[in-house]
């Protein structure tokens, strides 16, 4: 490692307070979705207000620009120099919104989960209308504060996945829904219930017991991490080693806590391999959402619902579930869990039509920042392109444009992600695929060649590369869909 | 409430951001003690230490100092008024000692918990007195700094318990000691095994569900707070909303759980019920060690260890133990969970012999600040002394001098909070007993007129009132040994 100057020094030192604050804002989001009393909630959430305002401050501090102005140009260290950058964009981010506005933001986003809330339980859009209105309005003014080159949107989109802008979206994502909408007919003759024989009790604590094995089997380090209970399930680096994965459990449907624990586990892995040397700095974590969500994927769904995966562990699975599950022959269990159902709700979505929500939300969203439609028909051209897409239509709006509650946060730009964690983990298979017989090795039932690979590629680097970084130099291309189409068309046309 | 001014507004600002500052810091150390994965433990130290810095540089700001020289005396606001004077003695407390000594006590003090630890496993007292020479020389320093009237002692008395001097337990101990000491001669002769027939296996979740419905009589409130499992149990409030209980349960012996989670439920009342108008100032807290202290042993104590609470809940006790426990009588059960039988280890005590070990700690801990004994001669000057208090000599170190952490950790002054908590709690009983038939109450199984009691009289002052108000306002005297003399005789006498 280079000699670190005394400016350097300080400036690491200043790392090391903004992780605190952060690690201190995580720990207190962990405990309010799991361990919190109920009556707390208000004095919480306060405390955590408190911590993300001095964050802020320290974001956007004199001294942080000092440092970046100081540095930028001078540091020979890598790590300081991505880190000088990171903060660079979170300070002109910050800086470039007036404060007023901001907190006029911040207010109208709490303000607009409530009633959207309210408007979802009666099924009224009318309600939500304005306030959505409101929210689109902020992010077209923020999006111009930030700047874009062609399209309003991009500016939006690089805060989630920055070197990903329309002009990527527009390449790819047509291919793939011709492909998917294609093979959804193909395959459309499918009985379309045959999921129904694993709706069965299953106690919880023999669900948490099979999925810690999984878990553990992954290379989840239980020295590092933990797993709990939870209403809406997701994952928590405090830091690598502090990494919490939470589910919630259906004793009928094992599938949400086992391939939910598989999925969130996903997300903690890359957390807990990035590497030492990123510590107390900003770029210990994932780099963008997409790769995040290629990770959770790419073992729930390119391991965990692969026919080798069962062939390794169905006996395991029958040590835990009850005999019931006996009487479901491997074959006939491996086709219920892959069952492909064109459905309304994203979140209970397969893996073959997800893209496919998520494609219609994107054109939504683009099309209300470059006003090419207004919020007020946004019911109606969600039914339409709903059906358009999957041939069904919702009765209510609770089921249609009123579903999610990320527009209801103002996160515009956010939704294409899931879609790029897709194609992003089938690029990533098919390289992995090229230096081992993926199958062999999921059938061994030792992950550690995977856990290796994944660590080695992608995970170590937290935000060291960006996310198209990591495209090129795992796979030697940028994105490209065909992989996810094909491992879509292979699994479905032959099963 | 009297309107207040800009600046007093501006002050009780700055206290929400140290009560935000102290729940951070309060959850974190909870998460440590209770759910942190091994690997978290050194990057929490770093983020607890960070915080903790941040707290105190707020505690010792010019800005606080600006506060406490324009408010103290014009404020009309009780609240106000009584925060200042919070705000005052702690500042005063940490801008006494220079920072650099300060800085090199804590790292002495982390050192000297390290250090205990190993010399406690070898039983090599020689290891750790040179760090126990340094902890009494640095708190005999800081104890000038600060100040005394009196005796040297008193100046680290008063950190734990306000009010209280060298004095006040040079009046009380002796009589407690010989009233102590004789009972435990005339009840001697007992049969000292008769506990044995309460080791018996009880599964952990029945012991669980027992207490928690013994939690939910006292009036512990779950949706303001949690009870989790630990190593070493503790209370702690994050706020009067979340208020956590831990324990650890021994399936050989229930009494390690259930008298302790009731112990640590009586901590927990107080912090629940302390007055909405004390919650984001200093005051949101219970007012000193001892009356803590007394509220967790009133409940341990005088309610779950007396006659009526087993004849009120014996038949919901049998419910959850194993069918061994039937064949125990509730007067046989009653002597068995009232068992007194001198021992070498504090924490292992019973009621009755639990003073005499504080008093020889507090009578050593004076003569070392006072120069009166020297740190070599301790282990010698502790076996007499506990021979002459209970008739019994440990075999080693272990079991004597080298049992406890505090002074490891610089803890001096803290031990007679425990004994006063027990003559707290013994005169509390008398004065409640004026108001109520106690046991009458008890045995009914409806505790609310006792946890209103507790409520009205203690818990809701928090720290609006000092400890000797409390006890002079509640009992109409200061402190006074009699009541716990005459509990424990009656008690014992007549069993």
């Amino acid at each position: 490692m280079t000699q670190i100057t005394k400016t350097e020094k300080d400036f690491l030192q200043l790392l090391r307070e903004q992780s605190a604050y952060q690690e201190a804002i995580n720990l207190a989001q962990w405990d309010a979705r799991t361990k919190l009393p109920k009556k707390g909630a208000s004095q919480r959430a306060e405390m955590v207000g408190f911590l993300s305002e001095k964050l802020h401050q320290l974001q956007t501090s004199e001294k942080i620009a000092y440092f970046i102005d100081a540095l930028s140009d001078k540091t020979t260290d890598t790590v300081i120099r991505r880190s000088l950058e990171e903060c660079k964009e979170v300070y002109e981010r910050n800086k470039k919104i007036p404060h007023d506005e901001f907190k006029e933001y911040v207010t109208l986003q709490s303000k607009s989960e409530a009633v959207w809330q309210e408007a979802r339980e009666k099924d009224d859009f009318a309600l939500f209308q304005p306030y959505l209105e409101k929210l689109v309005a902020y992010n077209k003014r923020f999006a111009d504060y930030w700047g874009y080159e062609d399209n309003i949107y991009d500016a939006l989109l690089h805060h989630y996945e920055p070197g990903v802008t329309t002009k990527t979206l527009d390449n790819v994502f047509p291919k793939l829904k011709t492909a998917l909408t294609e093979l959804l007919k193909d395959i459309k003759t499918q009985d379309a219930e045959k999921d129904n024989i694993l709706i069965h009790s299953f106690p919880k604590d023999k669900q948490r017991a099979f999925s810690i094995e999984i878990l553990k089997k992954m290379g989840f380090n239980f020295d590092a991490g933990r797993l709990d209970d939870t209403v809406h399930p997701f994952a928590i680096g405090i830091n690598k080693n502090d990494v919490r994965i939470t589910t919630r459990y259906d004793e009928m449907d094992f599938r949400m806590a086992v391939f939910g624990i598989i999925h969130e586990g996903g997300h903690a892995l890359y957390e807990q391999n990035i590497s030492d040397a990123l510590l107390h700095t900003p770029l210990a974590s994932g780099t963008s959402m997409g790769i995040h969500e290629s990770q959770s994927l790419f073992w729930e769904i390119f391991i965990a619902r692969s026919k080798a995966f069962w062939e390794a562990n169905y006996d395991l699975f029958q040590t835990y579930a009850p005999d019931y599950f006996n009487g479901i022959s491997l074959s006939e269990f491996y086709e219920a869990v892959n069952q492909v159902k064109p459905s309304l709700i994203r979140i209970e979505a397969d893996e073959l039509t997800y893209s496919l929500h998520i494609m219609l939300r994107y054109e939504l969203e683009k099309a209300l920042l470059n006003d090419a439609i207004k919020v007020k028909d946004l019911p109606n051209i969600w039914n339409e392109k709903i059906h358009d897409y999957l041939g069904i239509v919702p009765k209510n709006n609770r089921d249609g444009v009123l579903q999610d509650i990320h527009w209801a946060g103002g996160d515009f730009g956010y939704f294409p992600s899931y879609s790029l964690g897709y194609m992003y983990a089938a690029q990533f298979e098919h390289a992995m695929k090229k230096q081992m017989n993926l199958e062999d090795v999921i059938r061994s039932g030792d992950f550690s060649p995977i856990m290796n690979w994944l660590k080695e590629n992608i995970h170590q680097y937290g935000m060291m590369k960006k996310p198209m970084e990591i495209l090129q130099d795992v796979t030697g291309e940028g994105l490209n869909p065909d992989y996810l189409v094909q491992h879509l068309r292979t699994k479905f046309l032959t099963m």
